[in-house]
């Protein structure tokens, strides 16, 4: 497990982290369950939220969730064990309740730069411990404003495939 | 966790495995993680398979798998710890080397019957343990065809969100 | 996932649950990862406190849960996807505050009966939701007194490692 | 997730890595479930045998894994969300063929250090990925006596349950 920063030069929206993939991630089929992708893609929005300044944390501090209504996932190429990955982190765009985050994956190839492997849309909707959609935390709002723009960010569609970081 | 059995009044298409949602799939909002979902799914496609006669262990014991490429899932209540669910799979459609099922899950609300609560579309690809897609085994296909039709399988679109047994 | 039973002949104390090992629970040493052995073990839980008459679900009714504080766990011989499993529980003992049960899990060798593959000791502590320690429900010792009876139960050492039906 | 060092003051056998506890890791007790726990512990070996100099993955790619044969695992303190933990791990004996290592979870309480909240022993054996025990790689164990030296690592009973970093 490394360390995560905002990528600064590529694109506003983007958040990376870099970390190893788990042993205990991995199926019998040597890749990475399906189902798991989410463990990965929730390490990097939780590095994102952190250094947006709005830790998740936060969100439970009021007793809110952003809960998981729609994940759209595609698995271009199988992830393994210790791979070296770094996890791209987007908004896509935000309402009053509702947010859509896009996130990939990409592989290390060393000197070949990045190769993506696994791309997810997720829509997420506020709620209340106790169930009911609400508004999202004004000042959460303030800070997308502010990190992102006021219009809706670019799509991970608009990434490219692979990149080179040089 | 309880039995399972194909449905044969509702639909051709629909097979139907109950269980109860096991508690250490249930996270700290006290419903299910979203990455988990796709366990349950899991229970589902092996009791499908095997019920269908063509177990998932035949594929593998032919050095395949069927590798998910695309997953949608629709999130639109939560589930408990505890609660009866029945997990419906169809077949969607298929090619020489892919298939797409849909699959649904059902809460139990007693004498008012089952309510929607989590949807899925799963693409799969046949693919050899070496990573290779290649076509699914021709006896799997001749039972498929026997089994859903030759025609697409109606979408889990067109089953309704709620039902009663009666 | 099949269902689950009490066994009356070979011994009051334990309770037997059959499964198949699912393919999510297998990593990528192709045998259950080690930690996922307490999800089955959980299972037989599970049935053995409903058979009981004493389901877990009323544990949490009442803000209360059984809290593991110190588990031993002996690997014999590695579990597979698809085998079919038989998880046994008994009650090691118990006092006010807590109870520590056996579980074991025995594969199914077919003709030759079942092996003894893993089995797990589990001291639990009744704790409410707010974290404290209190007694065990009273209802629920009135059962295990009734079940197990008032004495110690047979420890699981004393099971053989493997056994036949006939 | 955060580095991860190997510590010279304290002792010369442990190793030391940070995190934050995962949401995905903690269960509808607000606490990481007891299973999840073997998933920091194994992050913490991770690292330890990447420090050490001869990682995992090298075990991997002699066709070799370290099973886990017998696991005590004592659970004295709830990890919950979000918190920063570092796991010790150290090596507490080894044979020609299998390898104990002894690790603990502490708890970050800010400014008055950390506090001890879980415990391991995990025996493991050497096997081959077709399954039969076998030696530990000799470049390893020469690993092993440079940097823990020929006699019996120092148990984990002898650290103290709480420490100040100051």
């Amino acid at each position: 497990m490394a360390g995560s920063k905002t990528n600064q030069e590529s694109s506003r929206v983007w958040h990376k982290t870099q970390l190893r993939v788990p042993l205990f991630e991995v199926d019998l089929g040597q890749a990475v369950y399906h189902g798991n992708y989410f463990h990965l893609f929730e390490l990097g929005r939780e590095a994102f939220l952190r250094d947006l300044g709005y830790p998740y944390r936060r969100f439970m501090d009021q007793q809110l969730h952003l809960a998981i209504v729609e994940a759209t996932c595609s698995y271009r190429r199988p992830l393994h064990y210790d791979e070296m990955i770094e996890i791209h982190t987007g908004v896509k765009w935000w309402r009053r309740r509702s947010l859509a985050l896009s996130q990939a994956i990409y592989r290390s190839e060393g000197e070949d730069g990045w190769v993506l492997c696994t791309k997810v849309t997720l829509n997420m909707v506020c709620v209340r411990f106790a169930g009911q959609a609400t508004i999202l935390p004004i000042e959460f709002v303030d800070i997308l404003k502010r990190s992102v723009g006021d219009e809706e960010a670019t799509d991970i569609e608009t990434s490219s495939n692979n990149y080179n970081r040089g």
